[in-house]
């Protein structure tokens, strides 16, 4: 198959751009002399994960136990699941442990630490568990210099946990867009979670991991001193968000939703094709920031952006590419001779996560145009 | 498995509700005296559609080539497929009208009446062929006083396809909240859609399906008088959008998300659910309504909703439960003891139709408690 004869909707990998953003970020790590775990929950896809770890990254990060399982299957066994753990997900846990995965899990709270150290000793699980630390107020964790975090580790370690270390998400960074804004924000997710580790060696507690990341900070981070490893998520496509954040190309983004022209609203200067929410994702992630690119930028086949257009709105199956708000409108344009019923467009979307969920494959395109099915799983 | 054992997040269908439902538009439909053909994209589900066919539903609409061949498998033969027709489609549809599907096209402009035309007469396919008609302005379709519509009419009738009729779908009607707007809008609907069917019978062409609907219009409609069949979807679970446009209550939104507390944060008032956007889809329907919900509306596991709270944000697999803005704080209350780690809560949806599309399958609970699950199938 290749981008003329694929059923569309479909999503794109450009591979080439996949293997350049991976080895961008993996010589980052390198040089900043920390591991690179990558979060797959971006692609939930072996083979893009295969590429990150042939590139050097080591082990991976996920946010659901079915990711977990699934890379577990596929001879993954260093997984960290980086969601706060419920009580109720710990047979599922369980059950990876006992088959030989290094699962570790995150707790950010006494009555989580509790729960997970009472079943770990119940069933000799040996989950290795971090502490979540808030270094930037987005969401969940222990301030590093809240009293709790001691608490948390002490319950662990005398309930006999193996207490793994500390891992942070300053999940903030999405909302900057300059260098100096990004590099403190860094230096704050850095220096937040050195911080808790700190404190709880001061205690007497072990903290071998030191766990940052997001792609932004991951980027901006003019060093990382005390920190063991970075995840990691997005880069790995990126996105409209991310270029909008600042630390990607428009022609960096490896994802791409391959669409047909299927009518016109002449009058109104409206192309529709049959890509709508459900392939983009409703994630207007653009919509708060300096540039709103609506549901997805619209680019030719081979990549280029279309200027000045964007994804204006979305149905369920519909897309509708008009001109951006403010850009001049093309009145005298025949849009059916420009873009006549058929053509196929590639629209890059604002939240590669998001709209990466939405389709049960992606076909990678390699630099002669050969696409691969590569599959895709979802679900909990 | 039960509402305490499901693994969460979990799409929960309260089927006492669906079946009220479902009951409430073929009533209303069989008093209007018009066909009910409903819109399965909603659900992509055998058992809902199947619950739709028992009450009364004749037919089904599809969004997707996907559904058409999923559902046909199961039996189902009358198919509406509700999207412009992409030439590059053909072949699949063919694939079906050759193992007896009566499967329905649409086409809104010369050039894909010419290449379903041209593709019909090649093959032998048969096809039937209805006309788009834009009776809001919102999406595609040709305005009932267009001449293009008597050509694109002509030009299928000349090659030897078989016009079926016009079809439309007033969605603007999404963007209303009174009941004489909606009335308003219906009424807009239905006349536009059936003045297009006169202008083509007036021209010697054939009619015979004059389709219109949307949920809104579908309840808000005073007459039907030309129209044959109304195509619906989400009015089968409800949702949040659906409650502030004012056509169903709270109590009637059949599809919720379980979700377990898996952390707070006590000063800012935020309990922390395992539902995200992954689980509750990026909508943000009601954003632009009277009412807020943010990503949803948290109840207690058997349903009722609890006043002054909505997730207010959304991770990928976190959810922040918080107050409403401008509801009371509740600085005294111990989020810990209210809402302690491994609570079960549920989320109504802003959107049942991009919550749904979340998951691989829905658990259907009866008013015994009991679960079953229903597979859902997405993808193109």
């Amino acid at each position: 198959m290749t981008l003329a004869t694929l059923d569309t909707p479909a999503a794109l990998i450009d591979q080439a751009r996949m293997e350049r953003n991976i080895a961008r970020m993996q010589q980052r790590m390198n040089e900043l002399g920390v591991i690179l775990r990558p979060h797959v929950k971006t692609a939930k896809c072996l083979e893009v994960a295969r590429a990150q770890a042939s590139a050097g990254a080591c082990g991976i990060t996920v946010s659901t136990l079915k990711e977990a399982e699934e890379f577990f299957r596929a001879g993954y066994t260093d997984i960290l699941y980086a969601v706060g753990m419920a009580p109720s997900k710990l047979m599922r846990a369980l059950a990876l442990r006992s088959q030989g995965c290094a699962l570790k899990l995150v707790v950010d709270n006494i009555d989580a630490a509790r729960a997970v150290a009472q079943f770990d000793r119940a069933h000799g699980a040996g989950f290795e568990v971090l502490i979540e630390v808030d270094t930037d107020g987005h969401r969940a964790g222990i301030r590093p210099q809240q009293d709790v975090l001691l608490e948390v580790g002490h319950l662990l370690r005398d309930e006999g946990v193996k207490l793994a270390g500390v891992m942070t998400h300053a999940g903030a960074s999405y909302d900057l867009h300059t260098a100096e804004a990004l590099a403190d924000m860094a230096e704050q997710e850095r220096a937040g979670c050195v911080q808790a580790a700190q404190r709880l060696r001061a205690a007497g507690l072990p903290c071998d991991i030191v766990s940052v990341g997001s792609t932004p900070t991951a980027f901006a981070a003019r060093k990382l001193d005390g920190v063991t490893e970075v995840r990691a998520g997005v880069y790995v496509f990126f996105d409209l968000v991310m270029h909008n954040v600042g630390v990607c190309a428009l022609e960096d983004i490896a994802l791409s939703v391959l669409a047909t022209v299927i009518g016109h609203q002449q009058e109104k200067g409206w192309v529709i094709v049959d890509a709508g929410w459900m392939a983009m994702s409703r994630d207007r992630g653009t919509s708060a920031q300096q540039r709103d690119y609506g549901y997805g930028l619209p680019c030719t086949l081979d990549g280029a952006p279309l200027d000045g257009w964007i994804m204006s709105g979305a149905n369920q199956e519909h897309g509708i590419l008009s001109r951006t708000p403010g850009a001049a409108p093309a009145p005298a344009e025949d849009l059916r001779a420009r873009f006549p019923i058929g053509t196929r467009l590639r629209i890059l979307p604002n939240h590669a996560c998001a709209t990466g969920a939405q389709f049960p494959e992606y076909f990678a395109v390699s630099e002669t145009g050969a696409t691969a099915a590569w599959k895709r799983f979802y679900g909990w």
